[in-house]
């Protein structure tokens, strides 16, 4: 799977021409995109077997090339170029490994054109670039002056910005979930103590990103989540963290929300965890048939 | 879906060629088939459009009323015709009511072909035939007799024996499940009132058919259960029934095995039960878009 950022919301006619070029590849599946007017950005997500999605990709990438010039981007959201971040996302029977291939010829092929790759989350070459933010900083007006700077030579193309496209940010990331957990009670800091308790940055799991929410409208508080690894991190551990936090204020998990998409291989460890089946295997949903059948 | 019996486990060259019926259609998933040699019976698994199964049973039925001579039949599992008993099974988007309609669209085809068919289940048109079971008493050998019987009057087809293919019976039914639960403990009696608890015929769950088993090499009992329609009679329900009956002989539950398939929509309850996430739809799984697109 990939899920591109371009550097493209206001123009929908050049986003339509750029998403064209997925549309074309009948091995690929677009499954949806979206503009945002205000980060005048665009993401779109797509699958296939990784051959096709790196076809497909390079393909979508020359058009936007083609169409997006970085001198005249205005938009809200932080930006380094036009093809702005192309995150690969191994699913079904791909290997972090290869999809860590498909970004690497992804980006060769983006720096023979002459536009400087940076690699980031599992596909980053050294630890420093591991995240998107960090190599972000200064956006597209301060990487000029960035890639002066020896420790930001860029591991594909020249160590001189492209004007007119920009740097473009390749990698491979798991699928992130989001989802949230909401509690019996009005009491916001009891959203905000289990939110500090099960997120990465104050203590928590590793791959949890998360914030405590007030829902008027329900009567309810939210603990909001980003599960960024479901696979080292899978959500039922952290909702029974939750459950025994809750507890301990007398409050109880009222209802809990799945907000997008989840991959398949989430939806069996939840299985596992819950009915303890330990040899539960998604081959064994009846559907799975239709998809080995493609 | 569909998972037809037909009377023949010992010649595969037979079986081969009925199978063939079900692989020449290029809409037509097989899944599976499978021959017993003591029971002298193959099963076949397949899924598609309701249109595509329809004529591809149509097909695999005549190849197998032309090869199987129900005179010269014998085997163990009990039988009442070459094209033994044909299940439709409703999966995905498909309602209860369209299965019906295509289980009736062939039971009128094999009854113009002179074969006397009885509809089970989902499909059966009076109470009395909803039970496979009571239209096999009997069998092949006591079908002719059976027939004259006014209350046996076929559903479709003569009210007499056809010699050579005996009777067929079709119909729709949920997909069954076979899931076990493994209780710490050696008691076998342990298991036997669990199993008497929750399965129908002893007062529990409707759609729950089950026993209870020593397992002497893992050191546990179990419950062994047949779940025949889940969005019924869910899984999850059944389980922590289970572990509420085992906490009064202070047991836990070990383990629990799905043995074979379960359709999506079980496994879609089973995350909305635990997670308590009432809004989840397995169109959320990212892969559904893969078979969206076939």
């Amino acid at each position: 799977m990939c899920v591109p950022n371009i550097s493209e919301g206001t123009n929908l006619t050049v986003v339509e021409e750029i998403v064209d070029e997925i549309r074309k590849h009948k091995d690929v599946i677009l499954q949806d995109y979206s503009s945002d007017l205000n980060h005048n950005r665009s993401v779109i997500s797509y699958m296939g077997e990784p051959e096709a999605v790196l076809e497909a990709t390079c393909h979508m990438a020359a058009k936007a090339y083609e169409l997006i010039d970085m001198t005249k981007h205005k938009g809200s959201h932080p930006r380094v170029g036009a093809v702005d971040v192309v995150p690969f996302i191994p699913i079904r029977d791909v290997e972090t490994f290869e999809a860590v291939e498909v970004a690497r010829r992804f980006g060769k092929f983006v720096g023979e054109r002459g536009i400087p790759v940076f690699y980031h989350e599992e596909a980053a070459l050294t630890p420093e670039r591991n995240k998107l933010a960090v190599i972000r900083k200064g956006q597209y007006e301060g990487m000029a002056e960035k890639l002066k700077d020896p420790a930001w030579k860029p591991d594909e193309g020249p160590a001189e910005l492209n004007l007119r496209s920009g740097v473009t940010v390749a990698g491979v990331r798991g699928p992130a979930i989001a989802f949230n957990v909401n509690l019996n009670t009005t009491d916001v800091s009891v959203a905000d103590h289990i939110a500090k308790a099960v997120r990465h940055i104050t203590g928590g799991f590793r791959y949890v990103r998360g914030m405590g929410l007030l829902l008027e409208e329900k009567g309810m508080v939210q603990v909001s989540m980003n599960f960024d690894n479901p696979a080292k991190t899978p959500i039922p551990r952290v909702v029974e963290t939750i459950r025994a936090e809750a507890a301990r204020f007398g409050v109880s998990i009222a209802e809990t929300e799945l907000v997008g998409t989840i991959p398949l291989s989430a939806v069996e460890d939840i299985v596992k965890y819950y009915l303890q089946t330990h040899a539960f295997s998604s081959n064994q949903i009846i559907e799975n048939a239709l998809i080995d059948s493609l």
